[in-house]
C-alpha cells in the first residue's frame, strides 16, 4: 500500500475511528485501524466488536492494499501535523512497519496483519430509510441524559428505538429510562420505517452516532436488524449490535391524567433549581416544589449546611401541592426545553410527574418524585 | 453584620477566598471565609493556615460585624446569581445563621463564630517594596514549571526568589528547579528590596500569587520576612508562610563553558519534538537531538509501537552532536520563548545542557540530558 491522503481529510477518518477504539484492550488488534486502498480512496475501519465504524477518504492510491496500525497513534501524529500538509502511507509488509510521511516529518509505526482484524459481519437488514441527520439528532439528544448506567439492568443501558402509535398515526420513537426518569421522543415516521424492529441502540453507539449528526440536512440511511442497526452517510458508516434484551412497557409508567398544571418559564425554572441546590452537598438532593395560585417556591434544606428558598412567578391555577425532586433530574429535563415554556402535570405528592415543552406531546419526560 | 454588596465584586471576593481553601480540611473553620464589614467595605479573608487571602470589596454597611461561612457555598450561590443582582447578607448571630438575599433567592447558611476563626499574625517584615505585576508575572511564570513535586525534597517545592549579583549588578531573580531541569529568571532590583531574604514561596502561594497579577500596569506591595512573604494590591493582601528550608547552591548546576551553540525557532522546534514524541507511549520519552553543520534531527525509537524522525533547518556550526533529552522537559523550556529563537548551549551529550532566548541573559534554563 501506498497512498497520500490531505492531512485534514485523514485526520477526520482516523478521528472517528479511535473514538470508537477502547483505550484498554486485551487483543491487540483492536488497538488498531485498519486502513484499506483502491482506487480514488482509502477506507479506515475500528471496531471494539460491539460498534464497527468505517470511514472513507479520498486519496491518491499509487499502491493497492491495506494494513493495521495504532489508532490513536496514527491520530496523534495527524493532529500534530501542519493544517495542509499532505500525507503519504507507504506500507512495509515484510518489516511489518507503516511509515507516515508528511514534510520533514518521518514516522515508522508497528503493523499487524490485515487478515487479523475482525470485520463485523453484514446482517440482512429486515428495513431500510432514511431520516435527515437534525431528526435524528433530536430523537437521541433528548432521550439519552435518562439512559440508565446500572449494568444489572443492561436492557436500559440504550435508547429504544421502535415504531409506536402516536396520537396521529404512528411515529419513530426514542424511549430511555433509568426507573427514576423516562424520556419519550417521537418524529414522523420515515418511509420505509413501518417494518422496523424495535431496538435497544447501546450508549456508546449513540455517542458515537452524535458525530455523524451535526451536518442537518445530511440524510442519514439507517438499517435495522433483530440484532443489528447501521446508520450511513455517503463517507461514514456506523453499525452496531443492539442490546440483546427486551425493554419494559415503558406506556405504563406514563401519567395519562395528571391534570395539575404548571407553566413556568425553562430557563429561569432551570436557573433556580440549580442556586437552591446549592446548598446541600448531598448527591441526591432534594428540591421541594411548593405550588399554590400562579406562584411557585423551590426550596432545599440541608440541616447541616443550611437552608434556601426561590420563589417564581408561575402559572398554576389547581390545588395547593407540596412535592420533592432530585435536583440534578429537574435540572435535566428542564434542560430539554428548546422554545416555549416548560409544562408540568402533576397527580399527586406521591405519583410520577409528566413534562412537556408547551403543549407538544412529541417529547414528553417522566419523573418520580422524592419525599421531601 | 448586615451588608449590601454588588454581585460582581462579591463574586471576585469570594472566588479569591474560595481557591485559598482546601477542598478536605478536617478542621470545619477552615473551610469558611470570614467576612467583616465596617465602615464602606468589607472584607472576605481565608486560610489554609499557610496562606491567607484577604480581599477588600465595596459594600454598604448597614449594621457592622463579621461572622464566617463556607466559602464553597457562598462562592457556588453567589456565582449562580444573575449578573448585576444586588446582594444582602444578614447575620443573625443568635441562630447561628447568615442570610443570603437576592431578588427572590432567599438563603440560609450556617455559620461558626468568628473568634474561632485562625487569622494569621503579620510579622515585621525585614524588606518592602513594590514591583508591577507584568515584572512579578514573568519572574514566577517562566520559573514556576520547574518547581520539584517532590515532597521529600521540600526545599524545592516552591520558586526561590532572591536578591543576587547579575552581569550588570543586583537583580531580583527567582529559581526552580527539580534535580532535572532549573530555570532562572531576574528581573531589575526594585527600590527597597536590597535587604530582602531569599525565601522559597510555596508552589500554591505561587498560584493563587498569579491571580493578582493579570492587570500590568498594577503596582504590587511585597514584603518579606524570614518566615513569610506578602502581596498585597489595594484590595488584595495575599500572606504566605515561605518554604522553612535552604535553597541549595544552584549556581554550580548553571553551565558557564558550554561552546557549542544550536539557535532554532522555538514554535517550530517545539512542534518537531511534540510530534516525534508521539510514537513513544511512556512518560518519559526520550527524543534524541543530532546535530550537525546547520542541520538539526530529531528522532524517538521506541522498539515496540515504531519510531519517529524529523529533520529541521537550524543555525549549528560545532562538530556534530548526538544528546538526549526528556521530550517534556524540551517542550517546557521552549515553550517559554516568547519572541526569538531558543538558543542553546552545549557541552557534549553528557553534560546539561544551557537554554536561553536568543542572547537575553534574563532568564535561562538548564536541563539534564537523558541516555539515548
Amino acid at each position: 500500500m501506498k497512498i497520500s491522503i490531505e492531512r485534514g481529510a485523514l485526520l477526520r477518518a482516523v478521528g472517528q475511528a479511535q473514538s470508537v477504539v477502547e483505550r484498554r484492550n486485551t487483543i491487540p488488534i483492536l488497538a488498531n485501524v485498519l486502513i484499506e486502498a483502491e482506487g480514488d480512496s482509502a477506507r479506515f475501519r475500528a471496531t471494539d466488536l460491539d460498534i464497527e465504524v468505517v470511514d472513507r477518504a479520498a486519496a491518491q492510491v499509487e499502491r493497492a492494499g491495506a494494513t493495521t496500525v495504532s489508532a490513536i497513534t496514527l491520530h496523534e501524529i495527524v493532529r500534530k501535523l501542519p493544517d495542509g500538509a499532505l500525507v503519504q502511507l507507504t506500507d512495509d509488509n515484510a518489516a511489518g512497519r507503516l511509515t507516515v510521511q508528511a514534510g520533514r516529518s518521518n514516522f515508522s509505526l508497528a503493523t499487524l496483519p490485515r487478515d487479523d482484524f475482525p470485520v463485523m459481519a453484514s446482517p440482512d437488514y429486515t428495513s431500510n430509510f432514511a431520516a435527515p441527520a437534525s431528526v435524528l439528532r433530536r430523537l437521541f439528544d433528548k432521550s439519552k441524559f435518562a439512559i440508565s448506567t446500572e449494568e444489572t439492568r443492561y436492557y436500559l443501558n440504550g435508547v429504544y428505538m421502535h415504531v409506536a402509535q402516536g396520537e396521529e398515526g404512528q411515529v419513530l420513537r426514542c424511549v430511555a429510562t433509568d426507573g427514576h426518569r423516562l424520556a419519550r421522543v417521537d418524529a414522523a415516521l420515515p418511509g420505509g420505517a413501518e417494518t422496523m424492529p424495535g431496538v435497544i441502540v447501546p450508549r456508546k453507539t449513540v455517542g458515537e452516532l452524535r458525530k455523524l449528526l451535526e451536518d442537518d440536512d445530511m440524510e442519514i440511511a439507517v438499517s435495522v436488524s433483530e440484532t443489528k442497526v447501521r446508520f450511513a452517510t455517503p463517507d461514514i458508516t456506523l453499525t452496531s449490535k443492539v442490546i440483546d434484551g427486551t425493554f419494559p412497557d415503558y406506556t405504563r409508567v406514563i401519567p395519562q391524567d395528571n391534570a395539575r398544571r404548571l407553566e413556568v418559564d425553562a430557563a429561569e425554572f432551570a436557573r433556580a433549581v440549580d442556586r437552591v441546590a446549592t446548598v446541600s452537598s448531598e448527591r441526591s438532593r432534594a428540591v421541594k416544589m411548593a405550588l399554590d395560585e400562579d406562584r411557585l417556591v423551590l426550596s432545599v434544606n440541608a440541616p447541616d449546611s443550611g437552608a434556601a428558598e426561590e420563589e417564581l412567578a408561575v402559572a398554576y391555577g389547581d390545588e395547593r401541592l407540596e412535592i420533592g425532586f432530585n435536583a440534578k433530574y429537574l435540572l435535566e429535563i428542564a434542560s430539554q426545553v428548546d422554545r416555549e415554556n416548560a409544562v408540568f402535570l402533576f397527580n399527586n405528592s406521591g405519583d410520577p410527574t409528566l413534562m412537556r415543552e408547551g403543549n407538544d406531546t412529541s417529547a414528553v419526560y417522566v419523573v418520580m418524585p422524592m419525599r421531601v
